[in-house]
């Protein structure tokens, strides 16, 4: 036993500094941090698509998410080289994820988080798992959602809502009647499966062009909820 | 070898009927093909929403459809329970699907196809095969692609436009930067990879959305192009 | 809403044209089509054998296929560089498709063209689908199971018959009694069970063969049937 | 150290008595294998099928296996409930088995082999691994080829075999012109990429007649080659 | 566009409160969050095993953990039911994890946290996520290893390293010496490969262990390195 | 019929060399199968590391090998280029393999091969294959666990075991109480389910190493049991 309570004597010196460096608050993220995030604000995607004048209702949008959240997600400004573009998937996008719905905000993310894990979409995954911290005041649920959603101890709605959203993403054939009534044996209406199912569609499409494209995701995405 | 000769004139009278019902002309399809249409076209979806009434610009596009198509589409009807749904769903399609764009009419429908058939959507193997088949005026291309897009015998162009749409279905987060290079080699722009990223994500989303509501195709789609 | 209505017109004006020459009865087919066809009616196969005399019994067999179907089908041709290799794949397919069974011929039909295309094989899922769509009249039938045998509505026999021959062709080694017992239930004999794993056997090795030499179904299959 | 050095000592105590009994010559074996051993024998498979009585010329062959095996393998028995269909097994398989060819016979048992362990198919990977090990006098051969042909350190014609052979089992529809080119830098012909597909197509077959009403191999084939 | 324009001003007020929640630094964290972290750093895992009185070396060891990190890591507590497997568990890991290398500390982790996000093992990505971040003062890092390595921009050796490390994970019967040769021509000598095989073996069990036993990591993990 | 008849007992003429060849007693194995034996025995694995001189409880373990079983096993070479690290997995594979346990030393070894097959590993699927065949005196269960544990017949506790490793291996991430439970339901405890889950890990771990640096068993293995 000698030996081993040595081992652990010594590991215990060694892990010491880097234990230390961990819990410093004051330590200063090193340059490679710095230059990992500036990358991720700078290059937006792989594609040199020229940015088009924002027309005054995109303007008007760009304006509000610099007041509101400190930038202009980096999805926006991919599809800004074409305001008919851009118009057409922010009028989409907010039919999708507003209006009145038997969901959540925070269930809507934890379906967008859930979906883009499965399809390891780093932009969506950064962004939407940051709101379920944020939105949720539960930074925890958030890192389990991006996990392993199977892990996060979730109700039986929210787990059904869950398997629901992650079975047709990985095989959407496969959804039958029988999967429709055990979510709403979990208490949803058929509006909210509406709702479930164009979320999880959603998500899957914008995690396959940020993929496509490499889309990165703005830095502050990282900070939120923590 | 006389039994097996035997046995080979036996097939044949067997399959004669068949073989003749199969190739008369003036044969009436069966009730069970009639009724299998009428469901189609009866229930639209699984779920029970409501339809709410058309705004102006969705019933011009209503009528708009059964003047060109005679018929409105199942997906528009099955987005109609909420004006501002069907309204950001339609604006966003035509933003994908129209405008100037360096791919043709067919290779946009040949990606719709060859995504929804990966993710083995009814609804959308139905309209967007039917698409290929009516617009290249080549129905055994719109098989293909329906059935294994690789026995299409295609064009590097459009084989590597199909490569890249079928990967990003399937595993979209191992795209890199060489499938966008593959891409460029074949002749597309980075105008292009945008077109075929949207395109493909586009689908993936639609096929969802029908696999989660079990969306049936307007009987009518089984008929255009043959 | 005017900019959308004025975006749905205008698409209206653009797919005018399509629309129309969609429905025209008396459109040619491209040239592109009849080229396509041509290829695969006359390639075979991708490999170079040469075709061997045929035997009495099976220069029986083409000529039968040519008055009752008005072609002979490529799998014979493609076997037809050896005389024994022939007979024997003729002879065991007709053991395995003909005689006396508790299938029905549109049901033997539905398990070949479910194999076939769960295996994605063009010349499988061309003859037989067609097939389906022949024997059933109903051409609506044949598309499904083509496209996802779920989503056809099929009674509790023909979907227990297709779920485990589609087991079987994508997990084979899950089968388990419990796999026969569903079978039992849904009121299939010991004897038709062998039949439905016989056939799914069968179109397993056929949609491989097909795949490993690139054979092309007879142009005349797409038409049959529609 | 002294408490490993202790640890090793006490282990190789108690794994003395395991150690002997493996390696005695004399140990009969457990009442479990004979009953094991037996149930495979005698059951031949999981469905309830009366045999006919044979024809003459299986009759013959039944005879044959019994004088040069010492068993009529089971995949025979499990046919002979109906002698048409036993009959055309028997034909297809000797047209697929027998014959000229440019595979040895250990390369097309090896074929066999690979194609049945990746369908872990207990009946054809008992039989045809007990081929490969009988017919090469290298039962080590035998036992990579059921566990991994990648480590089995094979020379570049038979790895290209065995990998066409493999890739052709499990995703048959990405078989094009590249791979069959494969084949052939390997020095076989279009007549050997034949035998090479409709070999890996015919136990694709077996295999799941197999598995789908569990066939048990005899026990006979466990001992052979070793 | 005034539709859009207006939506996209409701949209800001609405998501104001959102905005306002997630940058509010004196925000507490939510009840459901304190309840969440409680229950991971109480429960352990899933089985009722009663810790033994710990040794000497294993009570140095939990009380080194608890001076350098502030608490003892799950695992440890999992394993010391009983000393000898705690003891052997502990030996093993300081056997593969420290002493001299050619990877860096963060490489490991790295490797660590790769394979765990494969496996969505949530233990082993939240505990050696935390340590990627701690140790290479990169959060962003961290996350992309956790999300998808691949959209980490790394550089030749360490991207050879993780594709190494992940195809291991996933299927590992198809490494053969040409990945262990593209590992050498990105720098790493054999000794390297054998840390990179042996430390993605490591977490490929632990990750299973964790599964297994619904393992919790501690709370504290998911704050360091952010 | 006379046809099959004559070619039916042309192959008996064929296959008779085979076939006396493969029960000759006095068969000499072939010069290949030495030469590979030989290989296997030699090489070990595929890095270059230069072995240690041996700590003295690693030579009395080598000693002891020799003694017991006649051969020092791979794995143990493999790791001895660093005493550090071999004792550490000594320690740690007897505290996993040893000490009480509520599974029999046959139902270990069944969990590893059963796991090592799934990973298609081939030093471990040799060595431990050839411990079920040694420990139960029933060498066909070790062939059924080796090709498909599912075709062995087991009994409702070793069925439930190995239906949970297997899913540990291959899908991890969706083990959940339920399965613990069943578990349970088959009469494992807590205790038992710790041991199952820490084996499964192990060989998941030794499979992945063994496959990534390429090791050999030692070709006395494969006579084990026989």
């Amino acid at each position: 036993m000698a030996e081993i309570r040595k081992e652990t004597r010594e590991k215990a010196r060694k892990t010491k500094t880097v234990a230390e460096k961990r819990n410093d608050p004051k330590k200063k993220q090193s340059s490679a941090a710095s230059s990992r995030a500036a990358h991720d604000d700078k290059e937006v995607m792989a594609l040199k698509l020229k940015p088009a004048p924002l027309s005054p209702a995109m303007a008007d949008l760009f304006k509000l998410c610099e007041e509101k959240l400190g930038f202009v997600p980096n999805v926006f400004k991919a599809f800004s080289f074409d305001m008919v573009k851009l118009e057409g998937f922010v009028g989409y996008r907010n039919s999708v994820m507003q209006g009145e719905t038997g969901l959540s905000k925070v269930e809507q993310e934890m379906i967008a988080t859930a979906v883009s894990t499965q399809n390891r979409c780093y932009y969506c995954v950064t962004s939407h798992g940051s709101a379920v911290r944020g939105m949720s005041g539960d930074p925890i649920l958030g890192e389990q959602i991006v996990m392993n959603y199977r892990a996060a101890g979730l109700d039986k709605r929210q787990r059904a809502m869950l398997d629901f959203a992650v079975k047709l993403t990985v095989e959407p054939w496969t959804i039958e009647e029988e999967d429709r009534e055990r979510l709403r044996r979990a208490g949803f209406s058929d509006r909210d499966i509406w709702d479930i199912a164009v979320i999880a569609g959603f998500f899957n499409m914008t995690n396959r062009i940020a993929s496509a494209i490499d889309m990165r995701p703005n830095s502050q995405y990282h900070a939120i909820g923590r």
